[in-house]
């Protein structure tokens, strides 16, 4: 079975202000609703599971109530501490409902990256289907350089032919990925922020996807107004 | 002496379209005479020297003369082949005009980057004094990921916590950059495009200088409707 799961379980800590970011409007949306809907749009999905912050889950429901977005594959769950605690209740949610199987698929998504096409998402499918793990990355248009331990000065600056920037979806086979992840002592578990590292820490490989730079994360009030002028220009042009 | 050099050797082939990108209109002026007009606004330089691609000397020539950039300080080159070789063409602009000097200190900056900010180019002149080189850069928002050789998988996540996205003014001691790139193999010229690198290897330390978000780069169609939008927020504001 193929399923989606939506990583939702921040409160917004960065972005500042009282509300979780995914809750901002954009074209008279909740961003979580744009992102929740381009997901919709995929029939192949057989549920999409949505972790979010438990603070915040009866607004979440309420908000999908008022948005009409009462398609039955749609799930809501807990989030954890952290991205990769939020995954594996979304796991725990699924597999509590759906029978296990060593096929299964699950293609994660930062909600707070609206922006994400179906051409993305359909090709997460298929390579995590066939290959067991993916991440969707874009070249990096700036030079990457790392910094020593102070991050006063320059260590290194990596060969950039080869150097791009992670996007979501990541999609996993999810028996794997729930297995790697169980495995991890409990720093390793502080430490692997990002779930295709665990695959790559385990020597599994993990296939590129080509994204978008529209398929931008709204981290900031900076990037939440980039996001604005990107759908008033798709107004404007429709 | 403390002077700036604008880097716009480029004929704009990654945006595609007959005119470099540096002369596309963001808010009735071409986006090359904002850049040089935050520059000009910095009375400590005492010298503002644009490298250009040969081809377009003359018509640059006659942007400035339309938007009234008549400030004695500011001289137009030719551009080299790639970034560096229109840097060193500016070193040696600098130098046939001006006394050598062992403390010389030269801004390097993209002309596509029209939103630095005089904090920024201020920091990189008093560091680059102080220690020799600097570089401009902020946190990545996107994790980094550096792929194998055929560029189809993962080959390394590197710990997000020191990756940093390049962006400009990279700044350096005159005499060093132009002895140290002088010293290199005709290979090596060709694989260090990034002048700070030139720096890294040889064991000279590069401080980090911390730049801004819409410090953007204008290479796509795209990054330019983002700056397009980013000026008309700012408009609406002012």
């Amino acid at each position: 079975m193929i399923f989606a799961g939506i990583v939702a379980g921040g409160i917004g800590a960065r972005f500042g202000g009282d509300i979780p970011k995914q809750f901002l409007i954009l074209e008279k949306k909740p961003i979580i609703v744009h992102t929740i809907e381009k997901f919709l749009l995929c029939e192949k999905f057989d549920s999409i599971c949505v972790g979010i912050h438990k603070n915040w889950k009866s607004y979440t429901e309420d908000i999908f109530k008022k948005f009409n977005l009462n398609d039955e594959r749609l799930l809501v769950t807990s989030g954890g501490e952290n991205r990769n605690e939020t995954i594996m209740n979304i796991i725990n949610a699924l597999e509590s409902k759906f029978e296990k199987n060593d096929d299964n698929v699950l293609v994660t998504h930062d909600v707070v990256r609206p922006f994400v096409t179906l051409r993305i998402i359909e090709e997460n499918i298929k390579t995590a289907l066939k290959y067991g793990a993916c991440d969707t990355v874009v070249r990096s248009h700036d030079t990457v350089v790392e910094s020593n331990k102070e991050k006063t000065e320059i260590l290194n600056v990596p060969n950039r032919e080869f150097v791009f920037l992670g996007q979501t979806p990541q999609s996993f086979n999810m028996k794997k990925l729930s297995e790697f992840y169980n495995e991890l002592t409990y720093e390793e578990k502080s430490n692997l922020t990002d779930a295709c590292k665990i695959f790559v820490i385990k020597g599994e490989s993990v296939k590129l996807i080509e994204g978008e730079f529209s398929n931008m994360k709204i981290t900031t009030v900076g990037d939440y107004q980039i996001a604005q002028s990107l759908f008033a220009r798709h107004s404007e042009k429709a």
